[in-house]
């Protein structure tokens, strides 16, 4: 009886693989650019950390962590996302003390939640996200959008959306909450028990209701964007005034909310408008989070940053036809023909490698044929072939597979002689 | 009241990280010649894949594993080594009826192990490790031996130790398995409760205990490799024939047995002989796993890997005192004076970034001598300054800081005058 893969993963197989290859190598690239270091926190923490940075009303802390207990009894949780380890770190590893402020790091990596699996959705995905730590000036927040959108637009995808939002500030958050919950208590009997319980809990969560979206108070529910405070109305302006500047297109969009507790000010999406893409049409979110690093025990710190999935970047560039340029195809392919001649391929294989070509040669003992189909297979650019004959005259005849032309090199000096050749 | 990193886990950060890049990078570059492609398994599997290919009479299996129920109430484990997922995986996907045979694959990420933490051993531990399935042809057993070995001297460790043994076929191991018994039955009584049980469910996993290792019968046990049939036997030295032909210095031991259940034929490990090491030296551990295909629901294919931590590889080159050739320095510091200088840099350094610099700015709203400070310990190429008059006369002052030049250029052509003058 085999053993399956379990419910909502997935495995990334060759052929799959390099685009993710890609992908990362670029955001890596990007974050050089842009100055972002990578900080690499473990698969669990604690799970007080998710409780009390994602949220505890939140959907994500309440039916979605893979959450345990280890064998010597502490509750673990595998991370559902991948900010409140960066905090953690950055507040344990007192990094509000570096000289270089603000701290400005990305992560890339596995992520963990208990959904339903659908088209695009799985139950571990990976996420790439940075994090600016230290900073309030909204020249930061620009940077972060525009690092995001840098990576879209870097892979090939045209057609993007980036909507923006501002939660504001306490003061202003507090106004809000408060004009929700004066909006949806007459009538919260309409609404699902999870929104009855977030009326007095978090009422701002009702507007990201997944069961309750279509209920006609949504529409006319208050809008942020009313109840900013002057300060939070100067901000917001600042960022959009920048993001202008970058000549980055935006929209704002105050229904934009975000699904975790701990946003202020800036928040963030950047979508997919291709056609068929479906119905998740969120590549990445992002926003302020003034009060994080306090929440998790460390000083007062600005910070921002977003999250965005491999597997949705993927699925646009698809939704798009993007052709990623992916290299393919080995250098060149050993035939051996007779026992001692495949013996010697052995020597050679491991020299070719080691001066830097990618080599192949047989390892099911296929006659010659068969060999040369597998050096087509894999799209060789020459084939070596190596006989008995050859193997005592000292010699090596190497074939090109694009022009036909074969050459004959010293056995002995095959190596120098061919990668002078082939430079 | 902060939160803390999980006991036995660590962040890798600024300053470290770079490190395991470097060697990831190399690790994919060496893959690439030898044609092993990358899979990614996902971090948790059903439980009952481990127990069956791992083996359940394995510490691995009983003491440190990560299991916990999914809210699905399915038993799942956290991987604990990579090999038992990409073999799940070649099962599952039907890798076996590709048209490239052998089938090569390699893995990177973490694993997880509940051991009691020391120094170089964490629960939480990045393997990179190969598989080659399909193929029982001596020469790619010497193929995976020198592709991580390549990967030592190619990061410059020179200490190395490679130590090899066999295990045998099953008529091989069934021999030697009775001797063992002969051996130890008489005085089991001396020996810890764990082995007394592994005399009957497995007496081979006896000569790997760590609280019985001193004990006299352990230095006198039979050896398996006078109980290799003559197949095994002609196997194991087809091997040896090949490494030493590819140059690669080895070591037979015939001690050398694995803490795992499903090797047979080739056992190796590559270890650290660098003085001051530490009690543990194994850099790299693998074997030929021939029934393990089967074990997992597949036709019987025969397989070869290894798996290798990024940690103790690091450890490695630390005790050798290797320096890595890493990139440090930006390119470029943006210094803003005043207010408006101070925004129109937002703008400029993105231009940079996207025409390939990696550069930066001040978000902290510093003096113009903060700046330069900033630019210093950022080890910055070039500062490029920006006042009110330059903004007003559309120039902009470059100074290299290694040799202290200042040149000028037009603002509005900055990045294409900038970038030629450099390239």
């Amino acid at each position: 009886m085999s053993i399956n893969i379990p419910r909502g993963t997935q495995d990334i197989l060759p052929g799959q693989v390099e685009k993710w290859q890609l992908i990362e190598e670029k955001a890596r690239e990007l974050c050089g650019k842009f100055q972002y270091k990578e900080i690499r926190t473990p698969i669990f923490e604690h799970t007080e950390l998710f409780t009390r940075s994602v949220g505890d009303t939140t959907d994500i802390v309440q039916k979605e962590m893979y959450e345990f207990e280890d064998r010597g009894g502490r509750s673990l949780t595998l991370r559902p996302e991948g900010t409140a380890g960066v905090v953690r770190s950055f507040v344990e590893q007192k990094m509000f003390g570096y000289a270089n402020q603000p701290v400005k790091l990305y992560y890339m990596g596995p992520m963990f939640r208990y959904e339903r699996p659908q088209a695009g959705r799985f139950r571990q995905f990976v996420q790439f996200g940075v994090e600016a730590l230290g900073s309030a000036d909204p020249a930061i927040d620009a940077e972060v959008i525009s690092l995001a959108y840098s990576l879209y637009q870097e892979m090939g995808l045209k057609k993007l959306k980036i909507v923006i939002n501002s939660l504001g500030d306490k003061e202003s958050r507090n106004a809000h909450r408060e004009a929700l919950i004066q909006h949806f208590q007459p009538r919260i009997g309409e609404f699902c028990s999870d929104c009855q319980n977030r009326l007095t809990t978090n009422p701002l969560r009702i507007l990201d209701c997944k069961k309750d979206r279509e209920h006609e108070l949504m529409k006319t529910a208050p809008s942020i964007l009313e109840f900013l405070n002057a300060q939070s109305q100067a901000y917001f302006e600042k960022v959009q005034q920048y993001l202008t500047a970058l000549q980055i297109p935006f929209e704002v969009d105050s229904n934009l909310v975000r699904g975790l507790d701990y946003y202020n000010h800036t928040a963030f999406e950047i979508m997919s408008d291709a056609d068929g893409f479906g119905a998740i049409t969120t590549l990445c979110g992002g926003g302020r989070y003034n009060g994080l690093v306090e929440e998790v025990g460390g000083p007062e710190t600005p910070g921002i940053g977003f999250g965005l999935s491999i597997e949705r970047l993927i699925a646009a560039l698809e939704a798009e036809k993007v052709e990623l340029p992916l290299a393919e195809g080995i250098d060149i392919y050993l035939a051996g023909l007779g026992e001692a001649a495949q013996e010697y391929t052995v020597k050679l294989l491991y020299q070719l490698r080691n001066a830097g070509f990618s080599a192949e040669r047989d390892y099911l003992n296929r006659k010659i044929k068969a060999q040369f189909k597998a050096a087509d297979r894999l799209k060789a650019k020459y084939v070596a072939i190596l006989g008995e004959n050859e193997l005592n005259e000292n010699k090596i005849n190497v074939k090109s597979l694009a022009s036909g032309e074969q050459t004959e090199y010293s056995l002995d000096q095959f190596i120098e002689q061919f990668k002078a050749s082939v430079e």
